[in-house]
């Protein structure tokens, strides 16, 4: 697959975690108070060097009440003073509790769509993962970002063995350069060789990444990095720097090696049926190799801020508690 | 663009009139009992043939109750008794009142997305009506009908001049040759000329079925069908059969056109941006014209079900209540 065609360079895609923005605990439920926040920190960081401070709503549904539908469109009348020029942002999001439970419960990963469970579970997943992704664009829009729902399946993404086979980015291409912010997510998808399977949103990332290379990648989770061991371990040291060389090895540069005290171990949730930490470091680092820095990070706080407005461009500051991962040469 | 390329040829594409899945005079209301009869209706067509009386509900979002869930789940056990093989359908849903608010207020059809409240119309169309799409998606997939939503946007829609400029039919094809019951819907899109518009359900039928070529075509609405003057209009009298010759132009065949006092007239809500009647009527004859049989028909009726399972394709019989619209040589 060529590299896609843009009007101008995106400068961020951000992967929000399933972790950060859903109760992943608790079956289909929203973090609602780490959406919100993220949602305003997009819309900060999409929003750098304007000076107007008025958000548009674009979410006009009901669920805000229609009296408030009717105001906040009178207020329209200066359109002028609404900045909907938003910076060049992908958003792609993970499912959280949404998905895995349908997912996992009929084996939609394995393949074997000609079973009645699966082809249950595929709809299924595909159910609750598209429902997660509409509350998302939903609070994106109240925040005033003009977000759109593009689910990987109905945008053509499928697989072969897991890896992606085919996805039109030209679709992606257009919205962004139409002035909007897609918004992708994990999903269901065709795989040539099983029927079916889970596409992460982590391939995705990488996947999108290669194709329409940004200036710069973040990955919000619900804890600040990543670390040397289970992050639950009390003796879990974060890793500030890993370097990625050119065959797509990681080693972590800071804190140094020595420093720490053995081999660095990573988490696997048990239930993520896409294989937690150890794809996200693997997939992280082949973002990075593309030289492209990634930067891994705790969701709604001012860390995944100044990460999401770019001020690690250029050096990371000594206070800044997170993930990088960068090309050395 | 050239004929798509399937497995097996569609039985049916079938249009969910707005009017008749929604309150169209309560903002974003869906019609829960007529929606629910529609669903029922619609597996009861596609399981032609099979005795299997089971439904496996496909759903498994919490709003059915967690403890449902696994109840569900543990019937499961024997697949076997399951069918999950349902006939070759297509659905396309319009959006009543869901979208047309947000749209008219904005202004979407008229393109100019430069325009902040164009812009804020377009995401917040799109938001209302993919909501209803995926609540359209989990009624259908309730009465075991392995139904995938496909939001035309997403799926490589776009218009020139609102005409159909392109339209990646290929997924749709994927969709239905793995099994899947794809759902589509009017959408806001974006249109090489204006920037965007919207793409009515009713235009999305006639490409599907230029392109696809089912055997059949239902238009499920809020009335009986079409009259020769607004159905509200107490001597409003049903057109039964209107036949459509090689030009498309279409002509009132029962009842026979003496036996009408004046001119057909036909409605056109003042509130439908895509143009009520006038629109359905031109659509459904441009796809008679291909010698597919048009049926419009009372939603959730017993008249509804008799066309959705095909009945009506060697005879109209005469205590059938609607209107066919055919190719006559």
């Amino acid at each position: 697959m060529e590299e896609t065609n843009l009007n101008q360079t995106i400068r961020c895609i951000v992967k929000l975690g399933g972790a950060a923005i859903t109760c992943k605990n608790e079956l289909e439920k929203i973090n609602e108070e780490n959406l919100e926040t993220v949602s305003s920190h997009l819309r900060q960081a999409m929003n750098l060097g304007s000076c107007s401070t008025q958000v548009m709503g674009m979410d006009w549904s009901k669920r805000d009440a229609v009296s408030d539908i009717s105001s906040s469109l009178c207020d329209f009348g200066d359109q002028c003073q609404f900045n909907v020029d938003f910076s060049r942002f992908v958003v792609v999001h993970g499912a959280g509790s949404f998905g895995h439970f349908q997912a996992s419960k009929s084996g939609v990963h394995k393949g074997g769509l000609n079973q009645p469970l699966v082809k249950a579970g595929f709809v299924a997943t595909r159910i609750s993962v598209t429902t997660l992704n509409l509350e998302i664009v939903r609070a994106l829009a109240r925040e005033g970002i003009p977000s759109i729902g593009m689910s990987p399946y109905s945008c053509g993404w499928s697989t072969s063995e897991r890896n992606v086979a085919s996805a039109d980015l030209s679709g992606v291409a257009k919205a962004i350069d139409s002035g909007f912010i897609p918004v992708l997510h994990g999903d269901a998808v065709l795989d040539e060789r099983l029927g079916c399977t889970i596409l992460s949103g982590d391939v995705i990332i990488r996947h999108l990444a290669e194709h329409l290379r940004p200036e710069y990648v973040v990955f919000l989770t619900d804890v600040s990095g990543v670390y040397d061991r289970p992050p639950t371990d009390p003796n879990a040291v974060l890793l500030r720097e890993i370097a990625v060389d050119e065959d797509g090895k990681w080693s972590v540069v800071k804190p140094t090696p020595q420093s720490l005290n053995k081999q660095v171990e990573i988490t696997v949730a048990a239930h993520d049926t896409t294989g937690g930490m150890v794809t996200k470091i693997s997939e992280a680092a082949m973002i990075a190799k593309l030289g492209i820095d990634v930067y891994i990070v705790k969701a709604a706080t001012s860390h995944s801020l100044r990460a999401l407005r770019g001020e690690l461009r250029h050096g990371i500051p000594d206070d800044w508690l997170g993930t990088v991962i960068q090309f050395s040469r």
